[in-house]
């Protein structure tokens, strides 16, 4: 089922068919390298890019007999072999070693994977941008440790995880542009097969491969792939944090976002009121798998100039990462761009509790009187009368002489109003927008 | 690539297919349980149980239907529903909710897996059992933290192997046997809408269904599968342990264990010399694969009557586990029935480093005349002076006139004769084979 | 910070002093059994279990000289053989190994520790016991993926968090009962230094000890300590499931259930007003620190007859598990104490969102006339009325004809009483309570 | 006994008492900003920063408060007021929530340990660039999956160490520089009871404490503190690749390298011959623990605008990762110091399995005569003939007609030469050594 946390687009960029694509890029991208460098003939070159097309090839097949060999690597570059004629087959893959070609063919899925969740996420960023703009002036409850705090706008809510958005974004990219190099090293890291022309060769391929050259081989030291399987894991949890508020906010009590309502989505095989938070549980649950996979993938349990079983585990769980991370990013995104907000509920839930969410704002107000320490003892005090009499913190002020003493029933009216306590939500609104805008 | 970290057998058995072919089995057997508590017709119930059959689904369609309704027991619900006449259509799934039926049908996975682990890891306890009585007389070097340390026998090592093994089958034997019952409780785990026949029709289904009835629904406290994922992982775990030191011994410079040979396996793509430890890097991979699942699976982050994000990453990682555990149990099975055991190479080690892993027996010698203070210092000195010239301990020995002043030539000889230095080995080789036995 | 997240009886228990104590223990039982197996001289074994008492030793010098050694054994066996006489100074610490000390010592430390944690254990299920006594009847509403489902009473709720806490102490006692044997093998597991008496001094060190022996020694076969660590975890995370039950319920919009008050609990630097769920804050957050530390003791990454690295890892994380799972569940234990239930509060949130809760008791009593389909689509429709027109469902049901042509409004009244609508929770309720019972 | 696996600036960094200090010196910064905003009297902060010296308090009584108020902060806001003067007194923490406090501080803590590890890791580097420079030309078996696959030089391993450990410090240096920013939102992430003044307070207080200013708080969005963590894990993770290299290599059967020798070091209660690696095991060691705590910290669990349980257990995890990496980095910096490098060993190795790990090499030349696919099936048969009849490759080559017939004898020797089969060995160490020049 791990459909339901993924997208299509993902599931299909690390599929096994992809691999295998990727994996002949990288034997085309080594032949027309080794040709450049004159290091094969140009006739066996030509022979063996033709015969790198993936649909020459049976994924099945090579997968079922690498589980014997212990690597695809094998059986792939034995059918490319056999896929070219006499002259040509003693040139295939000359140089490389197994992992030269799988770690590239992973490169490249990574790199198109990261673009890809970079796009997903300026999604994610645009439609949290949006709410953040339209609801900047819709007050609602800040909420700590699950309980009602004081008023924040559901503006500053969505600009802030705009922000976290963004972030993620911008590392998600700065991994692309710089960190995931070509792998090409040889059966040890030294090239030894290729004599002298060894650094050409790689400038080479890598120039056709379109990507950046490593000062040296990293067959046995992954922190670059540890690095990214983090970044995808810090960016799952992002998403899920939004799809936890968003969770939390469409609690039945609580009642101030739903879901955008779909034919088929979110209902229950025996309760016919349900409309379930479907995509805000995908996300969640997506995210978990995600941040699960991090620590297996950095673990640094590297032995030597090629590792024995920590190394191998990366072909399963990269992809996992991959794809539980697109589809926390693609349920949130397909969340915040239906989103239902609930602005009168909002409202009604400020007076929850007797409107006590407003006693941060009331102490501040009695301490230009009486000093903080005085007011927070006054308000604590008429704050706990409101709830154990079920009256309302404005009632419990405008009885109580301490605080009737310094401030008119206007004022207190004035300083229970939630739209007059909210500080700095629009600067950082502002703030918020115009970092992702600068950044886009 | 996950086929290489899993065996077909169990791949199949948590199959996508075979998930679709469970909860249609949960149906059935709620469709008879409820006509046998007299809640439904007989008819319907016929009906409908004619219309559990697998052949007559299509699961990719299932769960492609599941992304949106956020369970695949509403599209499954809905066309079995459309398979069964007007007549039977109201009584299907009735009284249950989603999570009952595809609880359940995980249930009836994890049964069947956890008997075919325990299956796989008696082949992997026969295949230890066997070395240690082959190998009861085979000495070779002790190593702690990857240092020669004082002599064994590899029986010994394989008898470890052994123990080890057989508390896996047990510990997973007992969770089969008692602790993953019929989950059935309805919307909120009241069976409401069964009225008063709640009960009877549980018992009926867990008869249908072959399971042990559950004392109360446990739709949101998940600690039977954490614990079956704990000890899917402390079992991949305990197959990773045996590959590890498989490999460490089959090191070029250690040789004293080789995988058996076969075709087209363990080879490298440029080096011909090759014959890597395919099996065990494949075991060892697979187990990392599954120890890393088992913290999202025991979380507990489960809210109220049914959660919403950890308890579907289950649908995902609990397979995998499965897989994967079986894969390191398969390939440990695969490396034990081939394995090569290199007699004389084990001889030969025990004289590296000049024998000095005699250092203890030959110190207990000299303590009984000198005290083990005294010994030890005598010890280290000459341990010291073998390594620093590259003479053996006897020949340390024997020159120092510390020894040679309390022990004859023959003594000293004597004492340093590993295959007379190995205490125990023998009985806890009985024990455990033994012990093997008795549980079988 | 730790303390937040412990108790300080576990803290005490697996306080470096006690592990040097522990140790003492050993070498006290070691020097006994020795004796006893006349492999030692009586006097020599009496001057040295007279050293054995830990106000003789200052632990904090013992770690300090660690960090060099590597173990804190090779420190203390130092320091107790400059504590006796000549004469027994050369059969301190005879046949073992630093391994034997520190592992069995351990295993006391773990024994205690999974005692003390049955124990407070026992106490969380006394508190959700009477929670199920006495909210028997409480009705209030049940929640699925955050959204309120159909009624249950709270005792039920309680019901399930017995039952979970219950299996709990079985599991944990059932480890300390039969799991954690003595630890002793000598250098690599033979127990050579002691020539043939190797199992009698096991016997008599292990009844001296009080601890059952293994078959054979387990220094790299952690299994148990990694089932132990599991189990653990599973604990923490069934309380980590209750802590988070009562944070949803204690939110401001729920407002269900309120932790125990006490001066200087939950409050706020800034907010007067606020009363946060410390317990359930505490609780959580020991539980995920718990949790993590599973994998990392589970990996079965242990080299030959002793590892290098996993292993004393465990030096730290085992202590850490235990004390942050006994916070788990010192803090729920605090929590359900002291549990403040607002039963008015409950009732009064089953009318929320027009009384939709009970669309499936509606859809039951119409399906009895009109089939399951039809009651559903009939029901579906009146709920999202409810809800789109601020009615309750009543009125929706009342003033449509379907439900009205099949329903007197005196049927529908009853349909849509909750405490009508409660199935079997009391028998669920009856068996959790009973099934206690009978284990304690 | 942490202690083994962290360092004593690290500890000190992280301790209980360095918080409280790191939390007077926001509140102190918070005063002055306060001030200089003109919000509170100048007279009042300069009583309340006087009030600011750690010496004034007891961490251990706060931290014993704490666990009852859920939080550091107001125990010590509580002492703090206490110690300022009546007119002070309501000034104290204006304006701040708790979480502005501790996130703050720990920001602090953060930095500065980003900043000891990496000089820590410059160490690393330099121990590395030295035994790269030093061992350019000290020919030894290349190893993958744990087999001898082809020659390469020491120095070549001992840059890849270098590269990898310099992108480590490249890493921290950034995080450190650009990503650790203030804390300061007030209640809700508003800054409400500053009214307007809040982002001048804020500029003020960040330019008091040296730290950059956030866009907007992030009390909720854990993301930075996450990608710390994982880059601490990565980090970590690095150091245990080197540390396994070198344990794997100081194997009694591999003996090319062992850790520098001291008083006290490596020994064992019982074998007078051990030296173990005890840096590296150490650095493996906390290395684990390090990675471990990975998840907890990047879950994104984060409730509204505080959250509950996920947050705060990075009051135990922060440290302790912290603590852990400095450990790894620490015992590594310590094995490269002192690391005996056996260089005979190598070279003797590599004659090891008749000097097999030379077929590529050999094939290479045979190739260029026959093609590389016969030049293959020659040289496996000619390895495997060496390694049945325990003669050497040069042998089996030698009286092979195959290849004997397009290599002269001189020419199979010369193939056969490891010192002549090191590629582009020598340029990567050049690229490795200029890029951590460049860098620092």
């Amino acid at each position: 089922m791990s459909a339901l946390f993924s997208t299509p687009e993902m599931t299909e960029l690390f599929s096994e068919r992809a691999l295998v694509a990727a994996m002949l890029r990288v034997e085309w991208g080594l032949a027309r390298a080794l040709s450049r460098a004159e290091v094969i003939p140009t006739a066996a070159a030509d022979t063996i890019t033709a015969a790198c097309r993936i649909d020459l090839y049976d994924p099945d097949a090579i997968f079922a007999e690498s589980a014997t060999a212990g690597t695809p690597v094998i059986p792939l570059v034995r059918t490319l072999t056999e896929r070219v004629d006499e002259k040509a087959r003693g040139w295939v893959h000359w140089g490389a070693t197994s992992q030269d070609v799988v770690d590239t063919a992973m490169v490249l899925q990574m790199r198109a994977g990261l673009a890809l969740l970079v796009r997903e996420l300026r999604d994610v960023a645009d439609g949290a941008a949006s709410l953040a703009e339209k609801h900047r002036h819709t007050v609602m409850a800040g909420r700590t440790l699950l309980q009602q705090a004081a008023p924040i706008t559901f503006g500053l809510k969505a600009a802030r995880w705009l922000a976290l958005t963004a972030r993620q974004m911008r590392a998600l990219d700065a991994l692309r542009s710089n960190d995931l190099p070509l792998q090409f090293g040889g059966a040890v890291g030294t090239l030894a097969s290729l004599g002298d022309a060894g650094p050409s060769v790689a400038a080479f391929l890598a120039e056709e491969l379109g990507l950046p050259q490593a000062d040296l081989p990293w067959h046995a030291e992954r922190d670059r792939i540890a690095t990214v399987a983090a970044a995808l894991g810090v960016a799952a949890g992002a998403m899920s944090k939004i799809a936890g508020d968003v969770a939390l906010l469409a609690q039945t009590e609580v009642g101030e976002l739903s879901e955008g309502a779909k034919e088929g989505k979110g209902g229950s095989s025996t309760m016919p009121q349900k409309r379930n938070p479907v995509d805000a549980m995908s996300a969640i649950a997506a995210a978990r798998l995600a941040v699960a996979l991090v620590p297996t993938l950095i673990s640094g349990d590297q032995e030597h100039e090629r590792a024995l079983g920590a190394w191998q585990t990366e072909w399963v769980a990269l992809p996992q990462i991959f794809r539980h991370t697109a589809g926390a990013v693609g349920h949130v995104r397909q969340l915040l761009a239906g989103l239902e907000v609930h602005e009168d509920r909002m409202r009604r839930n400020l007076a929850l509790a007797g409107g006590t969410l407003m006693a941060e704002a009331l102490t501040v107000a009695i301490a230009a009187k009486l000093g903080r320490h005085e007011a927070q003892r006054i308000v604590k005090a008429e704050a706990e009368r409101a709830v154990r009499d079920g009256i309302t913190l404005e009632e419990a002020a405008v009885e109580d002489t301490c605080t009737a003493g310094v401030l008119s029933a206007d004022e207190i009216d004035r300083a229970l109003d939630p739209t007059q306590y909210l500080g700095s939500a629009d600067t950082f609104i502002d703030r918020a927008l115009a970092s992702f805008r600068q950044q886009t």
